[in-house]
């Protein structure tokens, strides 16, 4: 997909939720242990619930990777079950030398055919350059993430007066443009997110922490909204696991929408 | 694996080194490819002719999944295949929040019973701490790596007098001990391994880069080795590569009998 595309549904949907398909297996409704394949029977539900408030899903790759080859399995129908028109981030955090590089983008963008891969900076250059050679496809790099360990490296001050985060997306954001490159940034930490914009800013960043770890939306959209958006801001535990009831869906749909409204007012008041 | 029984297997062979399965359909000889699993069918006899001479296999997770659900049943017969006593690397370079880096530990050491996993450290401790959570299994964290891009962030100085990567290698260790924490070093920076033994002075360093990306094993040695050995030098190329004809695994052989010899010469000069 393309930043043209994507920002089309951004303003067509008034939305722009990305939507963490986190699933496992041991926190879905019981009911549907009884399905040949829960994993994804719960994924094309809370797609059908969530679609038309959403512009993105965003599976994260281990938990299907850890139930082994079932888990690849639940994976494929799930991507295959996704409307066209919606992003689809796999949420791998690869990075390695530059012939493997190509083999993990291989493996998202052609044997499963996702719009992005996010992907981890410390291996630099080699390891993210083949994300960026796939024609309309993405890397989303780390940039400043919203868990604890951020502090332990990310934060580590630089010689040039600078902290690590802000030196890696400076020079990461040399390697491509903002057709094929995006940054995750943690909203837990909204006020970087001003520092972040001084650095790159008309790139898309991937926003996650918003709802169940603490972030608050109108200050992720306060400081790193642009005139074209360039944010898309996930919740996944938030929606998925609103409810591990019979009405799962129902209350992720509910949830998910809840999210759109306030997303299509801070739209309309800060454009 | 624990520690004692690792080094228990150096001395016995005489040899650490460990062999990267970076095993790609479209580079391993023609007549294999009639076979069912023709990844299965190049390992098993890499590790039939190499398995008297090496301490560890190390099989590159991207070349698996790059190939979909069957390079995963591949990986599955690859380890199963193993001999026991000999350590296996699943070289995956994870690293994410908490809770997912559970399920990537979850994956390789229950769903497929690696020994270790390599993790990247930008994300920090939460990120590392659930792999050396696993009774006799080993996180091996990304120090220095031997590409390129190594340059582009490893060494960026740091207002503590240091560079990145140090500090990095210092933080990680005091999250674990020698019993469970293993350290990338690339072995194209053996000048480097000065500096990292006065922070490590005895955790196993896994060295890559010796051979096919002209790392010297003496060099390495000199100034990585321990009194307990605490290095696995790794090569994979110059070894499963070393001929593409139908006698491949006799060329194999010879290759890791030859870094054996020069290995059991090293620890005769040097301990």
């Amino acid at each position: 997909m393309t930043r043209a595309q994507l920002i089309e549904q951004i303003k067509k949907k008034q939305s722009f939720l990305c939507i963490g398909l986190d699933t496992d297996v041991n926190k879905i409704p019981k009911h549907l242990l009884e399905f040949d394949d829960p994993i994804f029977e719960f994924n094309k539900r809370i797609i059908d619930a969530t679609k038309e408030f959403c512009v993105a899903y965003k599976p994260n790759i281990a938990f299907y990777e850890s139930v082994g080859i079932e888990g690849w399995k639940s994976l494929q129908k799930t991507l295959d079950y996704i409307p066209k028109d919606i992003f689809t981030i796999a949420d791998a955090k690869r990075g390695d030398i530059g012939n493997t590089a190509k083999m993990y983008a291989k493996t998202f963008f052609e044997t499963y055919e996702f719009d992005s891969v996010t992907v981890t900076p410390y291996m630099g250059e080699d390891s993210v350059k083949p994300f960026i050679e796939f024609k309309e496809k993405w890397a989303i790099v780390l940039g400043l993430t919203s868990n604890k360990g951020a502090f332990d490296f990310q934060y580590i001050p630089t010689q040039q007066n600078s902290v690590l985060y802000q030196e890696v997306v400076q020079k990461v954001s040399t390697w491509g443009t903002n057709e094929n490159l995006m940054f995750v940034v943690g909203a837990t930490k909204a006020k970087d997110l001003q520092e972040i914009r001084k650095i790159i800013p008309n790139n898309f960043l991937l926003v996650p922490g918003v709802g169940a770890q603490g972030g608050s939306l109108k200050e992720v959209c306060e400081n790193g909204m642009t005139k074209e958006i360039d944010l898309l801001v996930n919740s996944s535990r938030g929606i998925i696991y609103a409810s591990q009831e019979k009405n799962f869906a129902e209350k992720a749909r509910e949830a998910a929408q809840k999210i759109q409204l306030e997303m299509q007012q801070l739209m309309a008041e800060l454009l």
